[in-house]
Order: structure tokens, then C-alpha cells, then sequence
């Protein structure tokens, strides 16, 4: 079955998440805890995933921002939370993203987002930067109840586009990202900007590109 | 029903994975790695879980040390994550955890303890502080087939040691596993060594204890 869907995960893959550090500099905390509060988001997430909870990811991404800050004595850790977590009101995107969505386009695919995070986040990032009409929709697994890359979150976002995973690819930068969207059956296309290694422990990606205009020719 | 047993973590609730960070820096990458790249692992497990998936600690552990080295231009990345997973065989235990065994096995109780690492390391870290004979069982979730906090993985300790969820209290510093085992019926004390702030998203602990030996108190 010819792939015509691609959905994409949004935060690290369309975004760049690089100014969230200078968010912890800025409240004299240290810029390297800009991934290390992402990773514990995620995790925090993913472990209410494994009992079939969900908590908004704003409101993970806050809590878990307050107590890095507070274990690094920042003076008022909830306020400084949420000047972190406005952060993702104003990033940019990544310099391939605008080439590869035109090239995506063109090749006749319908786009489609997916993300962890809430839908007007990804609303606003796309609307900023010009891209919110060459996508169809805009999803969050807020409204399938559970994040990725638990099973059901894909099959809330096939269901809502009406495809078959079959004829389906998930565009991500995370690896655990594409091995739960091969446990549902959709194609896979790994964005490997920094040269990575694929974890041995996860289904390998159907496609594998250095920069998303790449992604068009496989597809076409 | 009283509490007769007591379920431990053991990963930063016994041990102290400060020493990781040296790990990190002996390679020339930055100490402040270390408490990324245990995010990043658990991150990596649950990912897992949530498609009820399980691969050992020390590969998730190994992958993900090797990625960050190689980000960081670390020469031989693969032989770096050996040299720093290698480190969870050296770990010092936390100052409390002598005190607190010692007054909950005056108190009358079982000891056992339910890792995402391997039985082996912590059958080491046990026997090298000489605390191993304090403890019943020392038991995986490699054996459970899930990691905490799925609900299966404290159900298999439970069944192990031949106790109602309602007779046990699980331990550990980490809320996430105290939500898990909360929500399999469990009793749940949080070891809350740095003064941090409960999430709010998540079930609040039965008991709250500064140090270990606290536990005891409430439990005699």
C-alpha cells in the first residue's frame, strides 16, 4: 500500500528545543539542565503511560522544571517553572523543517502532526513559522488518552485521519518514538541530525535521513 | 492489615549515583551527564513498558551512555557507556541506609528489594556494604517481564514473596514508583532526602520520611 499520510512528532522534530536552556540560565541555574528536564518530562509521562494514566504534558513539564530549580536553589522554583515551560511559546523551528514540509507537499502527501505535547503548542509553533496550512491536522495524545509510544496512541491518530497504518509513516527524532509506531504498524522515518548510532534494542526506522527534504524522495 | 514486609528500589534509594558523573568526566564529556543519562535510561524502560516490552537496565543503560559520549565526541563511545555502566558495581550506598535497615529489622520486618536493574547488581551493592543478609529477597522486574511502575512488575514481587499488597510498603525516592505501587495496593513511603516538593499529579505517599531510619517509627 503507497504511503499518503505522514505524521509527524513535533517536539525535537520540528522544533528546536536548543533556547530552553538559556530559559534555566536566565534564572542562574545551569543551561545543561535544558535536556535533562526534557528527558525526566518524558519519563515522568511514559510512567503514568504504563498504567494507562495521562497528566497533561505542561503540567508534567512544569512540575518537574520547579524541582530542578528548586534543587538548585532558585529562589521562587514555581515561577521560574513557568518561565521555563513559556518557552515553548517561542522556539524556532529547525532550519530543514521548511524545505522538507514544501518538498513533502509537493510529492502530493497529505501531513499530519502527533505529539506528546498539548495541540495548541504545536498550533502555535506552525502558525508562527508560516507551516500551520500545509498540515491537515494538528493531534495530540492528550485526546487518545494516553502518550506515545504506547499502542494507542498511534491508533488515535490513524483513526482520526481515517488511513490504515499501512499507508502511514511517523516522522521522529526519537528513536522510542518510531519503535512504538512500528509496534502499530505504521512506516517509520528516523531524522537523524546529529549522526546518531540506531539503538540495538529497537525496531529498526523504514527510512533513515540526515535532514527532512531527504524524507520526499523516499516517499515519491 | 499490618505492614510485615518492605519493599525497597534500590537505584538512588540505596545507592548514591553521584559517583556516575565522574565516570562521565574521566571520558572527558561533563560530570552533569550523569543525572541525564539515568533520566534518559528510565525514559528508555518505560518507553518499553508501555507496549508491555522489556529490555535488561544495563543495555538500555549502555545504549544511551553511548549516545551521549558520542554526542559529546568522546572517541570510543562504546567503550566509554562500558566504563561507565561499569560504575553501578562500585557504588557507595546513601549515609541513612545502614541506620535505617538496622531499626526496620529491629521493628520486626521483612526486607526485600524490586529493581529495573539487574538482581545481580544489586545482590553486589548489597553483599559489598554488608547488608545483604538483612534482606529476604532480592528481586528484578527482569523476572516480573515489565518495569516499574507497570502495575505487573509489583504484583510479581507481591506473588515472590507470598504477601497482600495491603501487608506491604514500598520505599523508594523516586514518586513515580511510589504512584506505581500505590496504585497496585501497596503502602508507599517516600524517602524524600533533599527536601523536594511531592508531585501534584501524583497519589501522595502513606509516609514521608527525611532519612531512613524515620521509617521505622511509623511502621512499628
Amino acid at each position: 500500500m503507497a504511503i499518503t499520510t505522514v505524521v509527524f512528532d513535533v517536539n525535537e522534530t520540528l522544533s528546536d528545543l536548543t533556547p530552553m536552556g538559556a530559559r534555566f540560565a536566565a534564572l542562574g541555574a545551569p543551561e545543561g539542565l535544558g535536556p535533562l528536564w526534557f528527558a525526566a518530562t518524558l519519563r515522568e509521562g511514559m510512567a503514568q503511560a504504563t498504567g494507562g494514566e495521562l497528566t497533561p504534558f505542561a503540567e508534567l513539564a512544569t512540575a518537574t522544571a520547579a524541582g530542578l530549580l528548586r534543587r538548585h536553589g532558585v529562589a521562587d522554583p514555581d515561577a521560574g517553572a513557568r518561565h521555563v515551560v513559556d518557552g515553548f511559546l517561542e522556539l524556532p523551528v529547525h532550519d530543514d523543517v521548511h524545505g522538507g514540509v514544501a518538498a513533502l507537499r509537493s510529492a502530493g502527501l497529505r501531513l499530519v502532526t502527533l505529539s506528546n505535547g498539548a495541540a495548541s503548542v504545536a498550533e502555535r509553533l506552525l502558525g508562527d513559522h508560516g507551516l500551520r496550512e500545509q498540515f491537515d491536522a494538528v493531534l495530540s495524545v492528550e485526546d487518545a488518552g494516553i502518550w506515545k509510544p504506547a499502542p494507542a496512541s498511534y491508533a488515535y491518530a490513524l483513526q482520526a485521519c481515517g488511513v490504515d497504518a499501512a499507508e502511514s509513516v511517523m516522522v521522529a527524532v526519537h528513536p522510542w518514538d518510531l519503535h512504538g509506531a512500528a509496534r502499530a504498524g505504521m512506516a517509520t522515518a528516523w531524522l537523524d541530525r546529529h549522526g546518531d548510532t540506531w539503538p540495538g534494542y529497537l525496531t529498526p526506522p523504514t527510512f533513515t535521513v540526515g535532514a527532512l527534504p531527504e524524507l520526499a524522495g523516499h516517499l515519491a
